[in-house]
């Protein structure tokens, strides 16, 4: 047995490129900073996309990233070994109807935002491990289904704080494989819940930070590498009021990260018309951005190293209810460009 | 890199031992077969175990059960790299939150049912693959809490078909390591999503037999082994009908598993005044008999290599509401005792 792990938490992956990915989105994040980057926009201000619920909408597009990356990497998916993945709905449905639909071995996941890099890691630890030769990860996330089922449905006009983020509607899709190609996962860090006590779901960046702060300094110093080694490290959803708080946190601890953060939910509604608050937020917010521009910035040359952290909430309506907070886990991958 | 996988669904564990392993339970649960054998009866038959609340009372019964396994191994959580797992409750509330409180690197997992196969598989191929050298991975499932969540208040007295399942209150979890002990993993087949168009949230074994069928008939013949190499092929929460489904099907396809099946679901509450219906469900309802029964018989060296495939009803209330069916998965993992 060959040894990969690095320290607890952080794993060396070896033999594992990224084939093929894909992200497809609403019209919202259409007029956002990634909209001329998606690989497809789904059409309909009402964010239905032809079906006839925002579940089946989201269900929809997953397929459409999921067929899209298939068709990049020019495979079947009755070719593809595994598929990992989740989304913010009870039950993880979009995924596991997807999961019926294309016939792949499946382990469903849920981490809520973070679910992408967790994701990318099972997949990672399959195909690096040589238990399988390629795996599909995806997610993906709708403001629709998913303000209704954590927060109040729309209909209800609820106003809300400036710390609310808007759930991105978008999915992406990633294709692994042992096969080279430009882009390589090189190392992860699996994050650790972690709770400060935030208890508003109107302010997910807070519930995160501290996660993100934890997972991204655990991975540079497992590594023992310094901050400026990596091009840019990349938060998924912690929005402008959750950024701050990062950039904060690992400056305490020692770690200047602000010239090389970037947060894609900052970025999401940037230049766009609609109120985005903090920013966006969602399983696919920063999955999409990944799979719109960094990855393709990357395959360009732009940028050689890249730490990215999906960060998640673990909001359930429920255990708030019950006077339960909203802790926060954040998991990290390392990719690298030729 | 060493291939480990056998065909497409299968792979080849090694190097991954079961450590220690508890089972903790409720009170209707310890009046049927497995009563004398879990680890811990709660008390209570409120099932609220001192808590305020169902869900609160799961928690609990599942952080018992993570303390039992790690003191019967010696280790503290400090020292476990992973813990992987998942339950039944919207965003895994009850593993999320005691992967907060004991403080493991943590991937959340959602295959309904057949979480405690799914989480074996993940952390085995952590630890055979070289990424860890141990991980814990834990299921929950309650009574209270789940048939509130799936299909009526208790306090509404909702009666109930034959075909109907009873939600199993316990908890279980399952330490590995790479450490040699009596109880190995040599394979597993990862599930596909199946689907036969069940609709019926009161009949969860025929939505899952298909998928047991396909899982139970690719390991075996993906493992080129017969039917009688197995001492045991165990299915996790069936019931009577679905289990009868699945021999069936198997029959049909030129298996006869009759003589080899046990269906922990159709066990659960054999002996007991409850009236069971069709069975116990849950998904700790095949993993505390595992961890309560089989594997301490396989110590025993009563069985020498059985099949456990946990099965799982992908059942979601909302998409039920908007017209899906119910699709089933099902997972394997074989175990053989020294």
């Amino acid at each position: 047995m060959i040894e990969k792990k690095i320290a607890r938490q952080s794993i060396y992956i070896d033999n594992v490129y990224i084939k093929a990915y894909s992200a497809v989105a609403g019209e919202n994040e259409s007029k956002g900073f990634f909209g001329k980057y998606f690989d497809r926009i789904l059409e309909g201000s009402d964010s239905l996309f032809g079906t006839k619920s925002f579940e089946q909408a989201e269900k929809k597009m997953m397929l459409e990233s999921l067929m899209l990356t298939a068709n990049k990497a020019d495979i079947s998916f009755d070719d593809i070994d595994l598929f990992t993945g989740g989304d913010l709905l009870n039950q993880i449905i979009s995924t596991a109807y997807n999961a019926r639909d294309i016939k792949i071995p499946f382990l469903g996941l849920y981490n809520a935002c973070s679910t992408i890099c967790e994701a990318v890691i099972v997949a990672s630890m399959a195909i690096s491990g040589g238990f399988t030769d390629n795996a599909i990860s995806a997610v993906s996330s709708h403001f629709g289904s998913a303000e209704r089922q954590f927060r109040a449905p729309n209909e209800l006009g609820t106003p809300k704080p400036p710390s609310a983020q808007n759930t991105v509607t978008a999915s992406s899709s990633i294709l692994l494989s042992s096969e080279v190609s430009n882009l390589r996962i090189v190392s992860a860090t699996i994050g650790k819940v972690i709770d400060f006590g935030i208890n508003d779901a109107n302010n997910m960046g807070a519930a995160m930070a501290p996660s993100a702060a934890s997972t991204i300094l655990t991975h540079i110093e497992n590594r023992e590498k310094a901050v400026n080694d990596y091009d840019l490290i990349i938060t998924g959803d912690l929005g402008n009021f959750g950024s701050e708080m990062l950039c904060e946190m690992c400056q305490k601890c020692g770690y200047d990260i602000s010239e090389k953060h970037l947060d894609c939910g900052s970025m999401m509604y940037r230049k766009s018309g609609k109120n985005p608050y903090s920013g966006g937020s969602g399983c696919a917010c920063g999955a999409s951005a990944l799979c719109s521009y960094f990855l393709p910035q990357m395959e360009n040359g732009k940028y050689r190293r890249i730490l990215f952290c999906a960060t998640g909430a673990l909001h359930s309506p429920v255990s708030i209810g019950q006077g339960e907070s909203i802790p926060g886990i954040s998991h990290a991958i390392e990719i690298i460009s030729k």
